[in-house]
């Protein structure tokens, strides 16, 4: 057996970047509040192994560059990730791709006033692009939108062996923090409308069925995403089932017709599935160190 | 020296019972969604001294009242807290007061849907209840609103010693997470309506000046809640001065006239602030353990 | 009804600033790690009632501060609180006291080298100096000590009324997280042998005897820890009971005689208690805005 | 363009199942405690597509064959995650792999007590077994080891292009969560023996020489747990730098020669990479998934 050690997949950079770009052209400011994590990709084996930095665009320049980039006006996440990989592959000869990512706060107007905001949306907003060579995978999603169905679910016909304790049932409260991403099979998108179209399609998709398991439910979100969003090809949910136990008030002679419930944290179920258009390219590299999606 | 050790403030019970309650009378549920601690006051020396439990009610116990008070309509919060507050110290003859708190977490419709729901408020409603005899303070607020006025904001004319570094400015962003609690002066209130409206009033204020300080912004937030809320005799603020450093970006020849910033994380300024209604008498003893207000 | 408005207490500052002091007097380096936080109370009803901004010495010249009396050498977080209450009460006619804390990191050393350590400490310690004029509290512990007995636990004899289910017994595992916070008597202590020594005392009346309930041996830990030390007048403990529930097994014909447990997260019992010495003076004010100890 | 959608990947299972293990064969107690997470790959399509959970092994029932299997003794996470494959696997036909992970908390006896334990490991052990028919990948590892190094370590002869402002150093300091996961090539291993010695490799290596980049660090940790360990064909980091910035205090005419630093949150360098042993199969698979590793 080799004792040798052969440098293999690498990406370094600078995380985390917390820029937040205000558009003052007029009084009535604009802002766009972002994260943002930029990581090479190509030669680096000198940094390795032999200690050689002369290829190491410091993850300190990565930052600079990031914030001078957003002096230019940023239209969406995704286009400033688009913006950053092209000068990082073109400006030094051994960088041959790379993972850029950004996450997005969500912001409201107070009162409709001109300067003064408030963070709104309850979910954050993802997109991360993964280059390698003339390849380009673009990813984009949101995490953290807690939704509930109070009726309309149930869990039943599934099968029992010695371990199993679990009762049917054809009404219990469904919840789930919906994390999603969706791969684009453009970068000629409209992101920012396509964001806010993709997520009223899962909300909505969420609310139109009676649900007999979550998987079902992904399946429903993801169909019609993929419907109407031609620019989508593949769509992937990792979605908690977030019990919410009938409380047994037997104890003290009350019943519970499906009205008071204990929240549980953990254990909790957890589904993850990926649903592609049929004929579409996979690019199933793009999504490694992507948590929690298979 | 004396080595006798004297047992002096006490609670105990049952903390974060996270409690949802759906009415379902008509096909168009309701949900309150809280996280519910109860603690009892009151004789239970023998307990820590003597290791006699005669008298502690089990933190079972507590859990079990708490859903089983669920059944019953929940109006409020605060209205949950009283009705526990009252069981307590009536069922139990040594229980002579507690500390009963509860957080609210705050949903919308999906699509105006009668059963479906997601998680939409920023900020988490908050109340607590103290309760020593015959006395009660009850304080709620919230947590967690995240604003930001990206102008009309200074800081200026402050004291210089060899320490000093920090340039006056007359136009920044100014950046907080409103964190307050008000207590009110009376159990009789429609606390929902109360609650909806001084956080609205509370948003207004945030607008409608030009700062000079974090400290001057506070002080009109609460001037206005209790100019227009006379069930309310004080109200506190805790709140970061959430830092957005002007990105230096001369290195590479831009200007940068207040449209890119960086966001810190830590340090950050922390403001605290306590204001009251003259004449209005004080609880200072039941604000303890709330952290981070003065 | 008034609606004239009175600025109360009130305190502000600069939060958590991230000081790393290296000692590099010999090649055998040492390291202190803190979380500091400064906060000034006195006279600034100027800065909120009237936006007068010259009594308010500015958040990032107490960063200023702390950082430029790192560099002298830190004997303690005590020590330096200190020593920034004297700076900041003197220099400024208009501070009357204020608050400053800090959290403290413990650091070993891998392999006894000279220059390389890793975080080894599982709590963090405390410290938190509350100036009122000429009246010093002191207040230093740690938090996140998590602790476990797996026997010699147990809960009997407690109350039972129309909502307890709970059974007796006299077998358990009891887990806490340890938070704890005592009050020294005197500024002239060894502030690091102290707290050294009370960690110790603490975990070793953990161990000592047969728990009748998580408050017995919150009073044996109080006990032990102002028999030992005459510098401390005053200890409070706020302790999560962290149930393990054992796995009821019997569904698949296993038995579980306390062996398999399920670590719950919430709900979960909170013991909090005041321990005094007798005759000491007490200090309430001093603990308010420290969350979790009544 | 299709409009059909196919299910790709997917797996589903209970997360996150808090299992604590005491051994109490002699009054010496022995404890495991456990974090364990199940998920189920195979035909699953029914549920997604049809409704049809005929194939869905309820998540509780995977919760519950966790607890189960607990009550046999547990050598290690990766005995009890082979376990839970080997049930899964072959009592039902249509599950044909799954991902089985644990993460593992470690405790010391405080005093050599034989009952009672705090947990003292800074770091959190990981497992994670991925089976995919007749091919498993066994990947152990842990996170949140934190190290510095506050000499013997610089940066130099990185590029500088129009975006590049940071100094070359000879002196800085150095410090790190170690995050990292190594793939086994065989099941037949002394876990928990190996896990120590990995650990206790990396750690020595990151002592042993002047670091002239992280990356060189990350190589030289590989290359001595790779030489040691015959047993592991692959091992990958994902290591935050965590930037200590000298506190330049000449505004008040101090010096600081590399004595106060500013521990910064964010943003942070992130290295991240894979180092394989020469000649070794290659699992890319296995790895989807796993947060922040390319």
């Amino acid at each position: 057996m080799s004792s040798n050690v052969i440098l293999t997949k690498n990406q370094y950079g600078k995380a985390e970047n917390r820029v937040v770009r205000v558009t003052r052209d007029t009084d009535r400011h604009e802002i766009i509040d972002l994260n943002v994590t930029s990581q090479l990709r190509g030669d680096f084996a000198g940094a390795h192994l032999q200690g050689d930095n002369g290829h190491v665009v410091a993850t300190d320049t990565q930052k600079n560059t990031i914030f001078a980039f957003a002096r230019d006006h940023i239209d969406s996440p995704e286009q400033l990730l688009l913006k950053l990989a092209n000068h990082f592959t073109s400006e030094f000869d051994w960088v041959t791709g790379g993972r850029w990512q950004a996450e997005q706060y969500g912001w409201s107007r107070i009162d409709d006033n001109d300067h003064c905001f408030y963070r709104s949306a309850p979910e954050i907003r993802t997109a991360v692009l993964v280059r390698d060579g003339d390849k380009d995978a673009l990813i984009s999603g949101f995490y953290d939108l807690t939704v509930m169905k109070t009726t309309q679910s149930g869990f039943a016909g599934f099968p029992r062996d010695q371990y199993t304790t679990l009762a049917e049932t054809d009404d219990r409260i469904m919840a789930t923090d919906i994390s999603t991403r969706w791969r684009y099979n453009s970068t000629d998108v409209d992101f920012n409308a396509s964001y806010d179209s993709i997520k009223a399609t899962i909300m909505t998709a969420f609310t139109d069925h009676y649900s007999r398991a979550l998987q079902e439910t992904l399946y429903k979100m993801a169909q019609q995403v993929l419907a109407k969003h031609s620019e989508v090809d593949e769509i992937k949910f990792s979605c908690p089932n977030k019990h919410h136990f009938l409380s047994d008030l037997s104890f003290c002679d009350l019943d519970n017709p499906g009205e008071v419930f204990y929240a549980a944290d953990r254990p909790y179920g957890l589904i993850e599935a990926t649903f592609t258009r049929e004929g579409a390219q996979s690019a199933d590299e793009a999504w490694v160190g992507i948590a929690g999606f298979c």
